[in-house]
């Protein structure tokens, strides 16, 4: 078999910075690690850079349940170059850009030859802490413990381990941080509108919750030629970002008086949205969204992991008048087939990338980005790891 | 313009017999009454033969809400023969075989000239007692006074007056007791296997419930090729019933020791159903429904009208993996364009409906027929007027 890795340091650890996850809600220390060689199925990636997704803040913060682990690496929407490859690794090669993904596609079980599934069977989520085969983790610190991967990608570091299965490979062509883009939230947005809601010409759309994931369902409404696309959301500077991805109309729910916000899409949309996107979660918020769907077709697509772990609750007799509601990850998107297309879209000048990126910063001020999600003030804030 | 009506009761009264409800829950007492003559876009029908379907059962029990309004007559899945036609009535004639249906098509709206919705929005329900372009009844008791309507059929009385946008117009060919069937519960059951689900060849199927829109559902199923239809009932004996609509294997829910029903059909299924129906009624249902359903593309629909008013409720971190729920009424079909299709079908000896009569009455005997439906004796039972 053809020797695949060529640099100097394949079949070694590489000792590089981490910003690493101590306790919870505790802000990241940037420490040297050891991170192991790539096993067979995986390769190694030096990380170009990464971004921060609200699910990061969400197990940052988290104190129970199977992400309770730590030290761990968050981070799981990045970019990188294969440093190097495991054994049996044929997809990719040295210095491809690829991009890390959380959810697996093992391109042969029933799910990942179906058009209708985009959860493989195959790979399920057993090991929320490492490695997703053998859960075992690749990362070390200079005391020789344990450091726990996160989401099966672990970006917030210089290098890190991704099984191949978690892999998409993309042309050079698209810029780093745009691919980084495409790694989870924005995808998860425009794959809804497309591929769950399948959102059609002169429809109309309500969009609960203007983050990067339903600014990314505006942008895949507004290419699919949405008439009206409502975006719901407290903080009203995000009318003025919303415009940018195509959102019309804009509702603050503390600024509807004494009407329910259902009532005023009902009013802008002649008895209800055509589809409804609920991409905070919460359970209040889906009932929400539910509640503006249309009589006959009126479809409502949930997004946001539910923050208290709270039921979705709507009403028996509104969703037997021919609504439905639907739950997806990462969009209904297949990683390694449809992520390529988005890159090719934005490369050909259909897609909007550059505007969810507002801000910037070097990998030793990771914090910062933590700091700008929590104030609202940021779309998306790139980790530069080189910079 | 050409005169339509040629018979000696055209624009008269008659004088008929019908089974009036006086008191919720009370035996129906036959009595005669007055048919006021068709209005502008009304048609008379001579009911040949009538069934009770359980939302009849329902509402006679009922004893609150919009429904609340006696005496009445019940009576809203029937087949009879155009006694006389209205003015602007164009689409039926004196002698038509007709089934009417409590689902309106204006043929106008956007829903009614969209393929994606089967409620029409010019005729809301706004009217439960009369008929539903003002709200007003052709019926009155020998003392004059005022019998409500129902569903805006009211089938069990020898004529009945119904919106033209009520009526299907079917080919004398099939025998009426077989079209009677048609016009409410087993086209709900095949319609939601078929445009709801839109189950496909080799698939899984779970139904909560085998009467007779459980039933339909199977046999919806079973002309579509599914694999596996799985029957989930108390009652042991809906097995056998079952069987000859399709249903390949039978889960009685007191009979799984400490399994959850879910568990068993993931059992039977490799993981999940890929299409679930909830035809009771009950929210508790409604959600074991959705457990059974497979993580990816697993669909439940909600049949049954909540007898509780329950709202529906759903793990939300299970419907993110690619699950969904959906509702609709009459099977999401098109009454006026669907119904014809089925009995063509019937005709062709591709669909089942024999088999769904279990019991035939005369009129008035009528009460006979809620003591075997309310002891889970019949699946339907054909009412006759004229025996």
């Amino acid at each position: 078999m053809e020797k695949k890795n060529s640099s100097e340091t394949a079949g070694k650890a590489i000792t590089c910075k981490a910003a690493i996850c101590k306790e919870p809600g505790e802000a990241l220390v940037i420490e040297e690690i050891e991170v192991a060689p790539p096993e067979a199925w995986e390769i190694r990636i030096k990380i170009l850079c990464t971004s921060l997704c609200h699910t990061d803040v969400t197990f940052w913060k988290m104190n129970d349940g199977p992400e309770r682990s730590f030290p761990k690496i968050l981070g799981h929407e990045a970019v990188g170059v294969v440093e190097s490859v495991g054994e049996h690794v044929e997809e990719v090669k040295e210095g491809d850009l690829v991009v890390p993904v959380f959810l697996p596609s093992c391109k042969e079980c029933r799910d990942c030859t179906s058009t209708k599934s985009n959860l493989c069977t195959k790979f399920g989520s057993k090991f929320y802490q490492g490695m997703p085969r053998d859960g075992s983790s690749r990362f070390r610190n200079m005391k020789g413990e344990v450091v726990h991967h996160f989401l099966f990608v672990s970006s917030f570091v210089e290098y890190t381990v991704v099984d191949i299965a978690h892999v998409v490979r993309l042309n050079h062509e698209i810029p780093a941080d745009k691919a980084c883009l495409l790694s989870c939230g924005v995808s998860t947005g425009i794959g809804a509108a497309w591929k769950v809601a399948e959102v059609e010409e002169g429809s109309t759309v309500a969009i609960f919750g203007l983050g990067a994931v339903g600014l990314a369902v505006a942008e895949g409404a507004r290419l699919r030629g949405a008439s009206k696309i409502i975006g719901v959301d407290l903080n009203p500077e995000k009318f003025e970002i919303g415009k940018k991805f195509g959102v019309t109309h804009f509702i603050n729910p503390t600024a509807c008086g004494e009407k329910a916000v259902s009532q005023v899409v009902k009013e802008m949309t002649d008895g209800g949205a055509d589809y409804c996107f609920e991409c905070i979660g919460l359970a209040s918020l889906m009932k929400d969204a539910f509640d503006c769907s249309r009589e006959g077709w009126g479809k409502t697509v949930i997004l946001g992991v539910e923050m208290h772990g709270s039921d979705l609750n709507v009403n028996s007799s509104q969703i037997l008048r021919g609504r439905s509601v639907m739950g997806s990850l990462f969009g209904g998107l297949k990683p390694k087939s449809d992520i390529p297309i988005l890159a090719k879209k934005y490369i050909d000048k259909e897609l909007r990338l550059d505007e969810f990126i507002t801000h910037e910063v070097n990998f030793q001020d990771i914090n910062k980005a933590f700091e700008f999600q929590s104030q609202g003030k940021s779309i998306r804030c790139i980790i530069w790891m080189d910079k």
